[in-house]
Protein backbone atom coordinates (compact mmCIF):
# COMPACT_ATOMS: atom_id res chain seq x y z
CA UNK A 1 0.00 0.00 0.00
CA UNK A 2 1.49 3.25 -0.76
CA UNK A 3 0.92 5.63 1.95
CA UNK A 4 1.22 9.61 1.83
CA UNK A 5 2.14 11.82 4.78
CA UNK A 6 1.45 15.24 4.20
CA UNK A 7 3.29 16.99 7.13
CA UNK A 8 6.72 15.00 7.98
CA UNK A 9 6.53 16.32 11.37
CA UNK A 10 6.32 14.34 14.81
CA UNK A 11 3.21 13.06 13.86
CA UNK A 12 3.37 12.11 10.13
CA UNK A 13 7.20 11.28 11.13
CA UNK A 14 7.06 8.81 13.59
CA UNK A 15 3.82 6.86 11.69
CA UNK A 16 6.00 6.99 8.74
CA UNK A 17 8.64 4.94 11.01
CA UNK A 18 6.83 2.22 11.90
CA UNK A 19 3.84 1.90 8.72
CA UNK A 20 7.52 1.19 6.73
CA UNK A 21 9.25 -0.61 8.94
CA UNK A 22 6.05 -3.08 10.45
CA UNK A 23 5.07 -3.64 7.23
CA UNK A 24 2.10 -1.81 6.60
CA UNK A 25 3.14 0.72 3.52
CA UNK A 26 5.46 -0.59 0.82
CA UNK A 27 6.43 3.10 -0.01
CA UNK A 28 5.55 6.33 1.64
CA UNK A 29 5.32 9.52 -0.12
CA UNK A 30 5.88 12.87 1.71
CA UNK A 31 4.60 16.55 1.50
CA UNK A 32 6.19 19.03 3.81
CA UNK A 33 6.28 22.70 2.96
CA UNK A 34 8.68 23.93 4.56
CA UNK A 35 12.00 23.50 2.67
CA UNK A 36 14.02 22.85 5.90
CA UNK A 37 11.64 20.15 6.97
CA UNK A 38 11.33 18.64 3.37
CA UNK A 39 15.18 17.91 2.92
CA UNK A 40 15.33 16.85 6.50
CA UNK A 41 12.52 14.36 6.08
CA UNK A 42 14.29 12.90 3.35
CA UNK A 43 17.73 12.74 4.50
CA UNK A 44 16.54 10.94 7.54
CA UNK A 45 14.68 8.42 5.85
CA UNK A 46 10.69 9.20 6.78
CA UNK A 47 9.92 9.10 3.32
CA UNK A 48 10.53 7.34 -0.07
CA UNK A 49 9.89 10.36 -1.45
CA UNK A 50 9.12 14.14 -0.94
CA UNK A 51 6.13 14.93 -3.47
CA UNK A 52 3.55 18.29 -3.68
CA UNK A 53 0.25 18.17 -2.29
CA UNK A 54 -1.29 17.06 -5.94
CA UNK A 55 1.01 14.30 -6.65
CA UNK A 56 0.70 12.45 -3.10
CA UNK A 57 -3.30 12.58 -3.71
CA UNK A 58 -2.66 10.92 -6.65
CA UNK A 59 -0.56 8.39 -5.73
CA UNK A 60 -1.20 7.31 -2.56
CA UNK A 61 -3.75 4.38 -1.40
CA UNK A 62 -4.13 6.27 1.62
CA UNK A 63 -3.83 9.83 2.56
CA UNK A 64 -2.26 11.19 6.17
CA UNK A 65 -3.12 15.28 6.95
CA UNK A 66 -0.73 15.39 10.04
CA UNK A 67 -0.50 19.35 9.92
CA UNK A 68 -1.83 21.82 12.38
CA UNK A 69 -5.74 21.48 12.92
CA UNK A 70 -6.01 25.08 11.08
CA UNK A 71 -4.51 24.10 8.36
CA UNK A 72 -5.86 20.68 7.84
CA UNK A 73 -9.51 21.95 8.16
CA UNK A 74 -8.98 23.89 5.26
CA UNK A 75 -6.93 20.49 3.33
CA UNK A 76 -9.16 18.21 3.76
CA UNK A 77 -12.02 19.50 1.54
CA UNK A 78 -8.89 19.87 -1.04
CA UNK A 79 -8.86 16.02 -1.03
CA UNK A 80 -11.59 14.91 -1.20
CA UNK A 81 -12.09 17.56 -3.98
CA UNK A 82 -9.65 15.85 -5.51
CA UNK A 83 -10.85 12.09 -5.43
CA UNK A 84 -13.90 13.60 -6.38
CA UNK A 85 -12.32 14.82 -9.54
CA UNK A 86 -10.54 11.73 -10.69
CA UNK A 87 -13.50 9.37 -9.35
CA UNK A 88 -11.31 7.84 -6.96
CA UNK A 89 -13.66 5.80 -4.75
CA UNK A 90 -11.77 3.59 -2.95
CA UNK A 91 -9.14 5.91 -1.91
CA UNK A 92 -8.61 7.15 1.63
CA UNK A 93 -7.99 10.40 4.14
CA UNK A 94 -7.20 10.90 7.47
CA UNK A 95 -6.28 13.19 9.88
CA UNK A 96 -4.73 13.11 13.04
CA UNK A 97 -5.77 16.24 14.48
CA UNK A 98 -6.64 16.98 18.47
CA UNK A 99 -9.96 18.71 17.63
CA UNK A 100 -11.80 16.78 15.86
CA UNK A 101 -15.54 19.03 15.26
CA UNK A 102 -14.52 21.36 12.74
CA UNK A 103 -12.95 18.63 10.56
CA UNK A 104 -15.94 16.71 10.34
CA UNK A 105 -18.16 19.27 9.82
CA UNK A 106 -15.82 20.77 7.13
CA UNK A 107 -17.08 17.93 4.95
CA UNK A 108 -20.05 16.93 6.01
CA UNK A 109 -22.33 17.13 2.92
CA UNK A 110 -19.11 16.41 0.71
CA UNK A 111 -19.68 13.77 -2.03
CA UNK A 112 -16.74 11.63 -1.06
CA UNK A 113 -17.19 12.23 2.62
CA UNK A 114 -17.54 8.36 3.37
CA UNK A 115 -13.78 8.57 1.65
CA UNK A 116 -12.55 10.53 5.19
CA UNK A 117 -11.70 8.82 8.47
CA UNK A 118 -11.59 10.83 11.47
CA UNK A 119 -9.27 9.87 13.78
CA UNK A 120 -6.71 11.43 16.71
CA UNK A 121 -3.97 8.82 18.14
CA UNK A 122 -3.49 10.55 21.00
CA UNK A 123 0.28 10.46 21.45
CA UNK A 124 3.15 13.19 20.96
CA UNK A 125 5.62 14.91 23.00
CA UNK A 126 6.57 18.66 23.37
CA UNK A 127 8.42 18.43 20.14
CA UNK A 128 7.97 18.85 16.78
CA UNK A 129 9.34 18.78 13.33
CA UNK A 130 10.71 15.66 11.51
CA UNK A 131 13.73 15.71 14.08
CA UNK A 132 11.51 14.72 16.89
CA UNK A 133 10.15 11.79 14.65
CA UNK A 134 10.49 8.59 16.72
CA UNK A 135 9.67 4.92 16.20
CA UNK A 136 7.09 3.04 18.88
CA UNK A 137 5.81 6.87 19.24
CA UNK A 138 2.43 5.42 19.49
CA UNK A 139 2.61 1.94 21.13
CA UNK A 140 -0.01 1.26 23.83
CA UNK A 141 -1.86 4.65 23.46
CA UNK A 142 -5.29 5.43 22.53
CA UNK A 143 -6.82 6.55 19.19
CA UNK A 144 -9.73 8.06 18.79
CA UNK A 145 -12.28 7.63 15.82
CA UNK A 146 -14.87 10.26 15.18
CA UNK A 147 -17.86 10.11 13.65
CA UNK A 148 -17.23 6.45 12.13
CA UNK A 149 -20.66 5.69 10.94
CA UNK A 150 -20.03 8.39 8.35
CA UNK A 151 -16.92 6.48 6.85
CA UNK A 152 -17.19 4.01 4.11
CA UNK A 153 -16.86 0.87 6.09
CA UNK A 154 -14.08 -0.70 3.78
CA UNK A 155 -12.05 2.29 4.19
CA UNK A 156 -12.62 2.09 8.22
CA UNK A 157 -11.49 -1.43 8.47
CA UNK A 158 -8.81 -0.42 6.57
CA UNK A 159 -7.60 2.75 8.57
CA UNK A 160 -8.60 0.65 11.61
CA UNK A 161 -5.34 -2.13 10.75
CA UNK A 162 -3.16 1.33 10.10
CA UNK A 163 -3.44 2.10 13.85
CA UNK A 164 -3.30 -1.75 14.86
CA UNK A 165 -0.10 -1.52 12.84
CA UNK A 166 0.87 1.12 15.50
CA UNK A 167 -0.38 -0.99 18.10
CA UNK A 168 -3.27 1.87 19.36
CA UNK A 169 -6.28 1.10 21.27
CA UNK A 170 -8.86 2.06 19.02
CA UNK A 171 -11.63 4.13 20.53
CA UNK A 172 -15.30 5.50 19.22
CA UNK A 173 -16.91 8.37 19.83
CA UNK A 174 -18.92 11.54 18.40
CA UNK A 175 -16.45 14.73 17.74
CA UNK A 176 -18.26 16.83 19.80
CA UNK A 177 -17.76 14.54 23.17
CA UNK A 178 -14.36 13.66 21.63
CA UNK A 179 -13.56 17.62 21.68
CA UNK A 180 -14.41 18.00 25.40
CA UNK A 181 -13.03 15.24 26.60
CA UNK A 182 -9.72 16.51 25.06
CA UNK A 183 -10.32 20.41 26.69
CA UNK A 184 -10.24 18.37 29.79
CA UNK A 185 -7.55 15.75 29.67
CA UNK A 186 -5.17 17.32 27.10
CA UNK A 187 -5.95 21.21 26.24
CA UNK A 188 -6.21 22.46 29.78
CA UNK A 189 -2.70 20.80 31.08
CA UNK A 190 -1.04 23.18 28.58
CA UNK A 191 -3.07 26.36 29.18
CA UNK A 192 -1.94 25.79 32.71
CA UNK A 193 1.44 24.80 31.93
CA UNK A 194 1.78 27.97 29.41
CA UNK A 195 -0.08 30.08 32.45
CA UNK A 196 2.97 28.37 34.83
CA UNK A 197 6.35 29.02 32.74
CA UNK A 198 5.48 32.74 32.18
CA UNK A 199 4.66 33.10 35.41
CA UNK A 200 8.04 31.71 36.59
CA UNK A 201 10.14 33.78 33.66
CA UNK A 202 8.26 36.72 34.64
CA UNK A 203 10.18 36.81 37.80
CA UNK A 204 13.55 35.71 36.62
CA UNK A 205 13.75 39.01 34.93
CA UNK A 206 14.42 40.18 38.95
CA UNK A 207 16.03 36.73 40.46
CA UNK A 208 18.69 35.20 37.94
CA UNK A 209 18.88 32.47 39.96
CA UNK A 210 15.19 31.10 40.57
CA UNK A 211 15.77 28.09 38.31
CA UNK A 212 18.52 27.08 40.20
CA UNK A 213 16.56 25.25 42.42
CA UNK A 214 14.06 23.48 39.96
CA UNK A 215 13.01 20.37 41.23
CA UNK A 216 11.53 17.46 39.45
CA UNK A 217 7.96 18.43 40.32
CA UNK A 218 8.52 21.62 38.50
CA UNK A 219 9.85 19.80 35.12
CA UNK A 220 6.64 18.31 34.86
CA UNK A 221 4.21 20.48 35.46
CA UNK A 222 6.06 22.93 33.28
CA UNK A 223 7.10 20.48 30.26
CA UNK A 224 3.78 21.08 28.12
CA UNK A 225 5.28 24.98 28.12
CA UNK A 226 7.23 23.78 25.21
CA UNK A 227 4.69 22.75 23.10
CA UNK A 228 4.77 24.58 19.37
CA UNK A 229 2.39 28.16 18.80
CA UNK A 230 1.75 26.56 15.62
CA UNK A 231 -0.10 23.51 17.00
CA UNK A 232 -1.72 25.02 20.05
CA UNK A 233 -3.04 28.87 18.35
CA UNK A 234 -5.19 26.54 16.59
CA UNK A 235 -6.42 23.92 18.82
CA UNK A 236 -7.70 26.57 21.43
CA UNK A 237 -9.20 29.05 18.89
CA UNK A 238 -11.12 25.86 16.96
CA UNK A 239 -12.15 23.87 20.61
CA UNK A 240 -12.68 27.60 22.30
CA UNK A 241 -15.95 27.04 24.01
CA UNK A 242 -14.82 23.71 25.47
CA UNK A 243 -11.81 25.18 26.27
CA UNK A 244 -12.96 28.26 27.50
CA UNK A 245 -15.44 26.47 29.82
CA UNK A 246 -12.95 24.29 31.33
CA UNK A 247 -10.29 27.19 31.82
CA UNK A 248 -13.53 28.78 34.07
CA UNK A 249 -14.13 25.31 35.94
CA UNK A 250 -10.37 25.29 36.45
CA UNK A 251 -9.77 29.13 37.85
CA UNK A 252 -12.93 28.48 40.21
CA UNK A 253 -10.68 25.59 41.82
CA UNK A 254 -7.67 27.93 42.10
CA UNK A 255 -9.75 30.37 43.68
CA UNK A 256 -10.63 28.68 46.40
CA UNK A 257 -7.14 27.66 47.08
CA UNK A 258 -6.04 30.72 46.94
CA UNK A 259 -9.04 32.30 49.47
CA UNK A 260 -8.27 28.93 52.07
CA UNK A 261 -4.85 29.50 51.83
CA UNK A 262 -5.14 33.50 52.57
CA UNK A 263 -7.68 32.34 55.39
CA UNK A 264 -4.88 30.03 57.09
CA UNK A 265 -8.04 27.88 56.52
CA UNK A 266 -5.73 25.07 57.28
CA UNK A 267 -9.13 22.47 57.14
CA UNK A 268 -10.55 23.52 53.95
CA UNK A 269 -6.55 23.33 52.18
CA UNK A 270 -6.35 20.05 53.50
CA UNK A 271 -10.14 18.62 52.03
CA UNK A 272 -9.16 20.04 48.36
CA UNK A 273 -5.66 18.46 48.61
CA UNK A 274 -7.44 15.02 49.76
CA UNK A 275 -9.98 15.66 46.86
CA UNK A 276 -7.13 16.19 44.36
CA UNK A 277 -5.24 13.19 45.61
CA UNK A 278 -8.01 10.98 44.37
CA UNK A 279 -6.30 11.62 40.70
CA UNK A 280 -4.21 8.40 42.63
CA UNK A 281 -7.03 6.23 41.04
CA UNK A 282 -5.98 7.56 37.85
CA UNK A 283 -2.30 7.56 37.32
CA UNK A 284 0.05 5.87 38.57
CA UNK B 1 28.74 8.74 63.47
CA UNK B 2 25.45 8.29 65.37
CA UNK B 3 22.73 9.70 63.37
CA UNK B 4 19.00 9.88 64.47
CA UNK B 5 16.70 10.86 62.02
CA UNK B 6 13.04 11.86 63.26
CA UNK B 7 10.23 10.90 60.86
CA UNK B 8 11.08 7.52 58.43
CA UNK B 9 9.47 8.46 55.71
CA UNK B 10 9.94 9.70 52.44
CA UNK B 11 13.42 11.88 52.94
CA UNK B 12 14.06 10.39 56.15
CA UNK B 13 13.73 7.30 55.07
CA UNK B 14 15.94 7.99 51.75
CA UNK B 15 18.60 9.42 54.06
CA UNK B 16 18.92 6.82 56.21
CA UNK B 17 19.48 3.96 53.19
CA UNK B 18 22.60 6.22 51.82
CA UNK B 19 24.44 7.80 54.62
CA UNK B 20 24.63 4.05 56.12
CA UNK B 21 25.98 2.29 53.16
CA UNK B 22 28.27 5.10 51.99
CA UNK B 23 29.49 4.84 55.68
CA UNK B 24 28.84 8.31 56.92
CA UNK B 25 26.45 6.69 59.93
CA UNK B 26 27.68 3.58 61.33
CA UNK B 27 24.47 3.80 63.15
CA UNK B 28 20.64 5.07 62.35
CA UNK B 29 18.65 5.51 65.32
CA UNK B 30 14.74 6.46 64.07
CA UNK B 31 11.99 7.86 65.58
CA UNK B 32 8.52 7.26 64.12
CA UNK B 33 5.29 8.46 66.01
CA UNK B 34 3.33 6.09 63.52
CA UNK B 35 3.35 2.56 64.94
CA UNK B 36 2.72 1.22 60.85
CA UNK B 37 5.48 3.21 59.59
CA UNK B 38 7.68 2.66 62.57
CA UNK B 39 7.84 -1.44 62.76
CA UNK B 40 7.92 -0.74 58.79
CA UNK B 41 10.98 1.19 58.62
CA UNK B 42 12.48 -1.51 61.39
CA UNK B 43 11.56 -4.40 59.15
CA UNK B 44 12.65 -2.43 55.83
CA UNK B 45 15.88 -1.85 57.44
CA UNK B 46 16.07 1.61 57.12
CA UNK B 47 17.43 2.04 60.41
CA UNK B 48 19.18 0.04 62.98
CA UNK B 49 16.81 0.46 66.05
CA UNK B 50 13.36 2.67 66.59
CA UNK B 51 13.77 4.96 69.66
CA UNK B 52 11.73 7.53 71.72
CA UNK B 53 12.62 11.23 70.70
CA UNK B 54 14.75 11.91 74.28
CA UNK B 55 16.43 8.81 72.94
CA UNK B 56 17.57 9.85 69.96
CA UNK B 57 18.13 13.04 70.53
CA UNK B 58 20.69 12.28 73.75
CA UNK B 59 22.43 9.67 72.12
CA UNK B 60 23.01 10.86 67.94
CA UNK B 61 25.93 12.88 66.82
CA UNK B 62 23.35 14.59 64.84
CA UNK B 63 19.78 14.94 64.91
CA UNK B 64 17.53 15.24 61.52
CA UNK B 65 14.17 16.18 61.89
CA UNK B 66 12.48 15.08 58.51
CA UNK B 67 8.47 15.74 59.58
CA UNK B 68 6.61 17.99 58.30
CA UNK B 69 7.10 22.15 58.62
CA UNK B 70 4.22 22.30 60.89
CA UNK B 71 5.63 19.50 63.40
CA UNK B 72 9.46 20.49 62.47
CA UNK B 73 8.86 24.21 63.88
CA UNK B 74 7.56 22.80 67.03
CA UNK B 75 10.04 20.11 67.36
CA UNK B 76 13.06 21.75 66.49
CA UNK B 77 13.48 23.98 69.73
CA UNK B 78 12.39 20.76 71.73
CA UNK B 79 15.45 19.41 70.19
CA UNK B 80 17.90 22.11 71.08
CA UNK B 81 16.34 22.16 74.57
CA UNK B 82 17.64 19.12 75.16
CA UNK B 83 21.16 19.74 73.89
CA UNK B 84 21.07 22.71 76.28
CA UNK B 85 19.75 20.65 79.33
CA UNK B 86 22.66 18.05 79.06
CA UNK B 87 25.17 21.14 78.12
CA UNK B 88 26.26 18.98 75.07
CA UNK B 89 27.59 22.15 72.95
CA UNK B 90 29.10 19.36 70.22
CA UNK B 91 25.84 18.19 68.90
CA UNK B 92 24.07 19.25 65.63
CA UNK B 93 20.48 19.04 64.76
CA UNK B 94 19.12 19.75 61.23
CA UNK B 95 15.70 20.28 59.64
CA UNK B 96 14.52 19.06 55.76
CA UNK B 97 12.01 21.59 55.52
CA UNK B 98 10.58 22.76 52.06
CA UNK B 99 10.50 26.00 54.05
CA UNK B 100 12.69 28.01 55.82
CA UNK B 101 11.72 31.42 57.74
CA UNK B 102 9.17 30.15 60.29
CA UNK B 103 12.20 27.40 61.39
CA UNK B 104 15.01 29.99 61.88
CA UNK B 105 12.84 32.38 63.21
CA UNK B 106 11.54 29.76 66.07
CA UNK B 107 14.99 29.34 67.56
CA UNK B 108 16.77 32.83 66.45
CA UNK B 109 17.31 33.48 70.17
CA UNK B 110 17.98 30.06 71.50
CA UNK B 111 21.18 29.87 73.46
CA UNK B 112 22.08 26.99 71.19
CA UNK B 113 21.52 28.23 67.63
CA UNK B 114 24.63 27.38 66.76
CA UNK B 115 23.97 23.68 66.69
CA UNK B 116 21.11 23.99 64.08
CA UNK B 117 22.10 23.73 60.23
CA UNK B 118 18.84 24.95 58.57
CA UNK B 119 19.10 22.60 55.28
CA UNK B 120 16.17 22.06 52.43
CA UNK B 121 17.31 18.55 50.31
CA UNK B 122 15.68 19.65 47.40
CA UNK B 123 14.77 16.04 45.98
CA UNK B 124 11.51 14.29 46.89
CA UNK B 125 8.82 12.24 44.58
CA UNK B 126 5.45 12.40 45.59
CA UNK B 127 5.05 9.77 47.46
CA UNK B 128 5.44 9.13 51.31
CA UNK B 129 6.01 6.94 53.93
CA UNK B 130 8.64 4.76 54.52
CA UNK B 131 7.63 2.88 51.41
CA UNK B 132 8.29 4.97 49.62
CA UNK B 133 12.28 5.51 50.91
CA UNK B 134 14.79 4.99 47.94
CA UNK B 135 18.22 4.16 47.43
CA UNK B 136 19.87 7.51 45.61
CA UNK B 137 17.02 9.76 45.74
CA UNK B 138 19.37 13.22 46.10
CA UNK B 139 22.09 12.39 43.84
CA UNK B 140 22.65 15.03 42.20
CA UNK B 141 20.25 17.85 43.00
CA UNK B 142 20.42 20.70 45.34
CA UNK B 143 20.56 21.01 48.56
CA UNK B 144 19.96 24.85 49.90
CA UNK B 145 21.86 25.89 52.95
CA UNK B 146 19.80 28.50 54.99
CA UNK B 147 21.51 31.53 57.28
CA UNK B 148 24.61 29.05 57.24
CA UNK B 149 26.32 32.53 59.33
CA UNK B 150 24.04 31.57 62.03
CA UNK B 151 25.34 28.05 62.79
CA UNK B 152 28.53 26.92 64.17
CA UNK B 153 31.20 26.52 61.49
CA UNK B 154 32.49 23.17 63.14
CA UNK B 155 28.55 21.87 62.92
CA UNK B 156 28.23 23.27 59.62
CA UNK B 157 31.50 21.51 58.07
CA UNK B 158 29.55 18.23 59.30
CA UNK B 159 26.50 19.09 57.49
CA UNK B 160 28.15 19.85 54.37
CA UNK B 161 30.00 16.61 54.48
CA UNK B 162 26.55 14.63 55.05
CA UNK B 163 25.33 16.26 52.32
CA UNK B 164 28.31 15.38 49.97
CA UNK B 165 27.93 11.87 51.05
CA UNK B 166 23.91 11.93 49.49
CA UNK B 167 26.07 13.57 46.26
CA UNK B 168 23.99 16.85 46.41
CA UNK B 169 25.11 20.18 45.00
CA UNK B 170 25.40 22.75 48.32
CA UNK B 171 23.39 26.47 47.74
CA UNK B 172 23.77 29.24 50.26
CA UNK B 173 21.08 31.67 51.00
CA UNK B 174 19.25 33.31 53.34
CA UNK B 175 15.82 31.90 54.34
CA UNK B 176 13.28 34.54 53.57
CA UNK B 177 14.99 34.41 49.60
CA UNK B 178 14.53 30.69 49.66
CA UNK B 179 11.34 30.80 50.72
CA UNK B 180 9.93 33.30 47.34
CA UNK B 181 12.36 30.98 45.11
CA UNK B 182 10.80 27.82 46.12
CA UNK B 183 6.90 29.07 46.05
CA UNK B 184 7.64 29.85 42.08
CA UNK B 185 9.92 26.69 41.39
CA UNK B 186 7.72 24.02 43.69
CA UNK B 187 4.62 25.41 45.44
CA UNK B 188 3.07 26.84 42.90
CA UNK B 189 3.03 23.50 40.76
CA UNK B 190 2.09 21.82 43.28
CA UNK B 191 -1.06 24.07 43.75
CA UNK B 192 -2.03 24.43 39.52
CA UNK B 193 -1.46 20.15 39.96
CA UNK B 194 -4.15 20.07 43.02
CA UNK B 195 -6.49 22.73 40.81
CA UNK B 196 -6.15 20.65 37.82
CA UNK B 197 -7.03 17.23 39.41
CA UNK B 198 -9.72 19.03 41.12
CA UNK B 199 -11.10 20.00 37.60
CA UNK B 200 -11.26 16.85 36.17
CA UNK B 201 -11.94 14.36 38.60
CA UNK B 202 -15.11 16.90 38.95
CA UNK B 203 -15.87 16.59 35.22
CA UNK B 204 -15.73 12.55 35.97
CA UNK B 205 -18.76 12.73 37.85
CA UNK B 206 -21.00 12.85 34.58
CA UNK B 207 -18.30 11.86 31.85
CA UNK B 208 -17.23 8.48 33.28
CA UNK B 209 -14.94 7.45 30.34
CA UNK B 210 -12.95 10.88 30.38
CA UNK B 211 -9.71 9.32 31.74
CA UNK B 212 -9.38 7.21 28.87
CA UNK B 213 -8.06 9.88 26.67
CA UNK B 214 -5.87 10.53 28.85
CA UNK B 215 -2.67 11.62 27.72
CA UNK B 216 1.68 11.53 28.80
CA UNK B 217 1.25 15.30 28.97
CA UNK B 218 -2.18 15.41 31.57
CA UNK B 219 -0.19 12.85 33.70
CA UNK B 220 2.72 14.62 34.20
CA UNK B 221 0.68 17.93 34.54
CA UNK B 222 -0.98 16.16 37.14
CA UNK B 223 1.55 14.67 39.00
CA UNK B 224 1.92 16.45 41.48
CA UNK B 225 -1.44 16.18 42.38
CA UNK B 226 -0.85 13.38 44.59
CA UNK B 227 1.05 14.92 47.29
CA UNK B 228 0.13 14.22 50.57
CA UNK B 229 -2.00 16.97 52.61
CA UNK B 230 0.01 16.24 55.89
CA UNK B 231 3.52 18.06 53.77
CA UNK B 232 1.56 20.33 52.15
CA UNK B 233 -1.27 22.08 54.54
CA UNK B 234 1.95 23.72 56.92
CA UNK B 235 4.17 24.85 53.73
CA UNK B 236 1.36 26.35 52.23
CA UNK B 237 0.07 28.10 55.32
CA UNK B 238 3.59 28.65 56.40
CA UNK B 239 4.57 30.37 53.18
CA UNK B 240 1.49 31.87 52.53
CA UNK B 241 2.37 35.31 51.34
CA UNK B 242 4.82 34.37 48.77
CA UNK B 243 2.74 31.24 47.55
CA UNK B 244 -0.05 34.30 47.53
CA UNK B 245 2.14 36.57 45.68
CA UNK B 246 2.88 34.09 43.24
CA UNK B 247 -0.52 32.29 42.84
CA UNK B 248 -2.12 36.16 41.70
CA UNK B 249 0.63 36.36 39.05
CA UNK B 250 -0.12 32.74 37.77
CA UNK B 251 -4.09 33.73 38.28
CA UNK B 252 -3.41 36.53 35.57
CA UNK B 253 -1.36 34.67 33.30
CA UNK B 254 -4.20 32.31 32.78
CA UNK B 255 -6.58 35.33 32.34
CA UNK B 256 -4.58 36.80 29.89
CA UNK B 257 -4.90 33.73 28.29
CA UNK B 258 -8.24 32.95 28.99
CA UNK B 259 -9.59 36.07 27.28
CA UNK B 260 -7.33 35.47 24.44
CA UNK B 261 -9.01 32.91 23.47
CA UNK B 262 -12.48 34.03 24.29
CA UNK B 263 -11.56 37.32 21.91
CA UNK B 264 -10.34 34.31 18.71
CA UNK B 265 -6.93 36.55 19.43
CA UNK B 266 -5.06 34.05 17.37
CA UNK B 267 -1.64 37.08 17.47
CA UNK B 268 -2.06 37.36 21.13
CA UNK B 269 -2.25 33.80 21.87
CA UNK B 270 0.65 33.03 19.48
CA UNK B 271 2.93 35.67 21.77
CA UNK B 272 1.79 34.05 24.99
CA UNK B 273 2.85 30.89 23.39
CA UNK B 274 6.23 31.87 21.79
CA UNK B 275 7.21 33.56 25.64
CA UNK B 276 6.26 30.74 27.26
CA UNK B 277 8.32 28.41 25.32
CA UNK B 278 11.46 30.39 26.53
CA UNK B 279 11.14 27.60 29.57
CA UNK B 280 13.01 25.26 27.09
CA UNK B 281 16.43 27.67 27.87
CA UNK B 282 15.67 26.16 31.54
CA UNK B 283 14.34 22.53 31.21
CA UNK B 284 15.52 20.18 28.85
Amino acid sequence: MIVGIIGMGLIGGSMAIDLKRRGFAEKILGVEKEPVNASAAASIGLCDEVVTFEECVDRSDIVVIAVPVGAAVKMLPRVLDRFQASDAKGKIVIDTCSTKSQMVRSVHYHPFRACYVATHPMAGTEYSGPWAAMPNLFDGRACIFANAEESDPKALATVEKLYDTLNMRPTYMNAENHDVHTAYVSHISHVTSFALALTVLDKEKDEKHIFDLASGGFSSTVRLAKSSPDMWVPILTQNRENVLKVIDTYLEKMREFRDAIEDFDSEKIESLICDANRIKKIIR
